[in-house]
């Protein structure tokens, strides 16, 4: 299996990107990886650190699409940046997955327009994967389309249950809707459409309207929204657990005895770390485009790449690409999809 | 001044509800309190629990309408609720104010058919403070109107402003639209049309998008949202935070050891806990409506209820609704209102 990783995106670049491909091939025999980027930094990185560069092939790519590039620069001046060489590369079969740590507007851009929309899907979702008390759930979309109509967030349902299910092996996958109440009168329109449509989807396990209050509780694996909102969940989760830890953090850094007190709870403390690490997942996948494309978190260190790997790989081997065309074409809502596109 | 306070309303109703009162009027020499509810109930709590009852005043009401009941039973069913009693008191000027820790749907049911709505103002709006880096900020809306067009969030901005300003001593608030970017161009339609109205609106400190990431960190006075975002928001945010605090809290307690190291540090962690402490800003003005309505938490306690006086006196003595009636008719935004009604 051959998987394309994006050798210049994200703040660690390249570096930890180097690194965290040189782990994952150690790790996994099946996998090869081409990095795409500027050849002879890649080189001059990988001697500087000793990273092996076995079964790492290179592809060059003179570019980098920068976070202030404007998305669909990727298509335009920075055809030749690192991302845009990789897409292409997927695109024309050059390799089975492509990751990149990159803006994530550009990574969507180009994934739609190179890596192009498995037939009959409407609209391609980020979709990352975060923890909770469960472990992890699915907040699908999340950023990739600000305005929705609910035959969408329906597709958004069936892409995250087959990916839940295939690459993080939860059975029969709960799909809940994000929501402001239980009742199946609560929300606005959209929510209230969607959520006729989603009671009577076959194939779904559809548990109903899912408040924000519990997100962090379990008891949903895949929770759907429209891009805005499922944005805006996913910033303020992310805003207020950095706010009160760094408000523990400075407790227990204050002074001596703080610094004493804590140190006895250290192992339980950084359990607690690690539980709300986005590291573990590895980041987010590009739901309904013809070959898997992930989003790597754009603080990925090498440990967050080699997980990326290991999830992409089973991406691609349990056929998620296949299922989610064969679930879309399956489901009614997809009728009138040619006018509509 | 008369503040009407809804003596069965919340999950402390009614001890902590009666406490709260006894504790404002000895605070406040200004204020008599009118307690609506179960006269015979008062009185018998009061007795057992030696209270005072001096400048409390009780309305009889022998109803209470519960949180499982609908919101528009309030008009029809449990119109003789200490929630309805207090409301029609307020409104036909048996009362300055009314506070209530009952049903936000049935509050904000009564609010505005009871109360009703100032002039111009197109939708009342219900605007928590919640706490944050520099202290506190309002949420405006945060669910009374799931589904708003950009001419109510300009609306929002407003009232909340008034608020900010009149009530919370803030110098010039800061006015911020809730968005997944910062750009003016980010968001969906009604977050673009919103901004464009609210950057040519006169009167109104707007600062523009205002990322939800960035929410505990402070920057924002008035966070403005349409009612589905903003209870979405409010919900996450205390989700995450309660989730939080909840692994903490059981990592401080494991065993012998943990607990002896949180010791060390107790002043310090309950700074944190009371820094995130929603009774200290008592709860949620109802904006709109012609007379000061306030949502009490539904879980306050005495003191809940007793900074909730404080702040409904300032939101009568500094006359908010009037000035907000003054702030919706000077703005361009209430032309064809009459219309829409």
């Amino acid at each position: 299996m051959k998987i394309i990783v994006d050798a210049f995106g994200g703040d660690n670049a390249p570096l930890e990107i180097i690194k965290g491909c040189a782990m994952a091939v150690e790790k996994f025999d099946d996998v090869e990886i081409i990095l795409t980027g500027d050849e002879e930094k890649i080189k001059e990185v990988a001697e500087n650190e000793q990273i092996s560069l076995e079964r790492i092939e290179i592809v060059h790519a003179p570019d980098v699409i920068e976070m202030s590039d404007h998305p669909t620069e990727l298509m335009k001046s920075k055809k030749n940046s690192s991302m845009a060489v990789g897409l292409r590369l997927l695109a024309d079969g050059g390799g089975d997955a492509m990751i990149s740590a990159g803006s994530t507007g550009a990574m969507l851009t180009g994934a739609t327009l190179i890596v192009k929309r498995i037939k009959g899907v409407k609209r391609p979702a980020l979709a990352p994967v975060m923890p909770n008390a469960d472990g992890k759930f699915m907040l699908i979309d999340c950023g990739a389309n600000a305005d929705c109509r609910p035959e969408m967030l329906v597709q958004f349902a069936h892409m995250g249950s087959v990916y839940m299910k295939n690459v993080l092996g939860v059975e029969n996958p709960r799909v809940g809707l994000a929501n402001i109440g239980t009742e199946e009168t609560k929300g606005d329109e959209l929510r209230k459409e969607t959520y006729a449509l989603l009671k009577d989807e076959p194939n779904l396990n559809f548990i109903g309207n899912f408040e924000t209050r519990e997100i962090a509780d379990g008891g949903v694996d895949v929770l759907v929204a429209d891009g805005f909102t499922g944005n805006i969940i996913l910033k303020t989760y992310e805003g207020v657990a950095s706010m009160l830890s760094g408000k523990f953090k400075s407790v227990f850094k204050k002074n001596i005895f703080n610094k004493l007190g804590a140190a006895v709870m250290l192992k339980d403390l950084n359990d607690i770390k690690k539980s709300m690490d986005h590291n573990e997942y590895g980041g987010a996948p590009f739901l309904g485009v013809k070959k898997p494309v992930f989003k790597a978190h754009g603080s990925s260190k090498a440990i967050t790449v080699c997980n990326a790997v290991k999830l992409v790989r089973e991406f691609v081997s349990s056929d998620v690409i296949g299922k989610i065309a064969e679930d879309i074409s399956g489901s009614a809502e997809t009728e009138g999809e040619k006018k509509e596109d």
